[in-house]
């Protein structure tokens, strides 16, 4: 049996930037439209003004259109929901996204809530949530860092009907759409959060893994069956005096152990971060289609 | 240790109900008004015809004002949906209910989705499922069926924080909400389906089963750990020439293998059934309340 393969994140959403950007040539061809998307920031905080650059950068790379406001820290919340009304209202804008943490004057539900939940790129919208969670129903969008989790299962051949997956943690943005994802794949999902008792045995249990709960290298080689996948979702900086920047990122897995005992598993950094972005590219290319009227594959 | 205890949800049921009439009759004095309750019924089905009488009949014993409407079986889709918004502008309706199924040529979806996720006393709007399913957020209505079978736990004393739960069943009116709910009362849930291919073996790992799949009898005694509390809500007719009907109703539970094993069980008929529509009655007293502007204890 093989042991440790790695996922790779970083190529499989290379990979899928490739396609998309294709899919956006044609798209251009054809209709004489591209895919929109419009982010919304507000103050200066360096780690969002860096997301929303690279995230920028990543649409113009595929081809996209890319709108932006940022808006002064001290902006009203009326402010922020205007300007996202008004990108609800431009035809050539398919997906919104606003950058979080707002600042602490504003509420978040209110200006997530205003986007219009055909725009929702980031999944977040309670009819989108709802939709995810209920059978016989399909949302328009699905949170980007979950579906990438997804996808990096399914093309890797991981077989997830029948099988037994654990999540570990169960936020709006990863733990709980995750969990949904894979029972909508028919594995039979158990949910492992901070009131569970016995976490290590839980996970012993499963056949996959997701890991996101926030917490460096929680989850040790010996909580693994041996052979299970595991999708590390974890982004946490340790302390390492040895490194030019004074920390280096880990997982919520220790790879060191895990890697040992996995069939295969996603890196930290390399595995599921790439994927986040190239699910946000891909939600905004399945809305502009959408808007386009053009059949989603 | 105790086996097989009866949770007795007829009485149960029968108190909530109480405490349900004496806080119309608070609010019939302090506010002049009382809850509303309207039941729109498409066509002569039967059973149907039956659940809207007995809907009806409970209304009227807790005080509330009992609003319906017939409608031929051949009536159009826009003819129900208008007599929906008719009901979603009535400010003395509360609570809605579109009494299912429906006639095949309407789109149920639509119907259901007309209702205002204000006056949604069945939980089934996704707006209602979305705020169920984020943390942070409370959804306006839960479900009634499985909003019961947590009630029928937390008022019979049973521990849910850091317990195993196994909901069997996922579906949009029990499973699914029954097992976010129970997520909620920060048990580790598993939720098994008919894809899982060992049910018996994750079951047994449960401290709570909640069965609704809808087969007689499917769950085994020995499916159980010993002292797991067993939720049954299950309605099956099964044939038995000996009775007058010429059937019997049994649950998804084999009642008398399960009493053996588990702690404490609900009874088919008389466990889970009975509290549907009690908590039909919670939830449009508590629509009610937020339209009075009072303050839900
Ligand atoms: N692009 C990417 O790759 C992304 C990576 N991340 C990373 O994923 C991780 C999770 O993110 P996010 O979901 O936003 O985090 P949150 O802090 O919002 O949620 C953490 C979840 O983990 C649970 N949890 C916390 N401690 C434990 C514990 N000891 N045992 C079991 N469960 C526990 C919490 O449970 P409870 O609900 O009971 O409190 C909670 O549900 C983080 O490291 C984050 O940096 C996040 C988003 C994108
Ligand atoms: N007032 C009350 O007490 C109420 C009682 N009920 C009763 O509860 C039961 C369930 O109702 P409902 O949820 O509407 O039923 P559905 O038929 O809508 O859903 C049944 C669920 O059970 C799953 N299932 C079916 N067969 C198996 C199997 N062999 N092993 C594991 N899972 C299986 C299905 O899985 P999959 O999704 O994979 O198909 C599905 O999710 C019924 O007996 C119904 O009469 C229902 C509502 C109210």
């Amino acid at each position: 049996e093989r042991r440790g393969a790695v996922i790779d994140g970083k190529s499989i959403a290379g990979q899928i930037r490739k396609e998309i950007a294709a899919e956006v040539a044609n798209l251009k061809e054809t209709v004489g439209k591209v895919p929109g998307l419009a982010v919304v920031l507000v103050g200066t905080r360096k780690d969002s003004e860096t997301y929303v650059r690279s995230k920028k950068k990543a649409c113009e790379e595929v081809g996209f259109a890319s709108f932006g406001v940022t808006l002064p820290e001290d902006a009203t919340q009326e402010e922020i929901v205007n300007c996202v009304n008004q990108f609800n209202d431009d035809p050539e804008v398919h997906g919104i996204l606003v950058q979080l943490p707002l600042p602490k004057h504003i509420n978040e539900e209110a200006v997530v809530g205003a986007v219009s939940f055909e725009k929702d790129v980031d999944g977040f919208h309670p009819i989108n949530v709802g939709t995810l969670c209920m059978q016989g129903r399909k949302p328009l969008f699905v949170p980007c860092t979950p579906k990438g989790c997804i996808e990096l299962l399914l093309r890797s051949g991981v077989e997830l009907k029948g099988k037994r997956a654990v999540v570990i943690g169960r936020s709006n943005i990863v733990g709980t759409p995750a969990a949904q994802l894979l029972q909508r794949q028919n594995a039979t999902v158990t949910v492992v959060h901070s009131a569970t008792t016995n976490p290590a045995e839980i996970v012993r249990e499963a056949d996959i893994v997701v890991a996101a709960l926030g917490k460096a290298e929680f989850v040790r080689g010996d909580w693994l069956k041996p052979g299970a996948v595991v999708i590390d979702v974890g982004i946490n900086a340790v302390d390492d005096p040895s490194t030019k920047k004074g920390y280096r990122l880990v997982g919520d897995v220790c790879y060191k152990e895990a890697s040992q005992v996995a069939s295969m598993i996603t890196p930290v950094p390399g595995g599921v971060g790439p994927m986040t972005i190239a699910m946000l590219l891909a939600n905004t290319l399945d809305a502009a289609k959408r808007s386009f009227g053009v059949e989603n594959a």
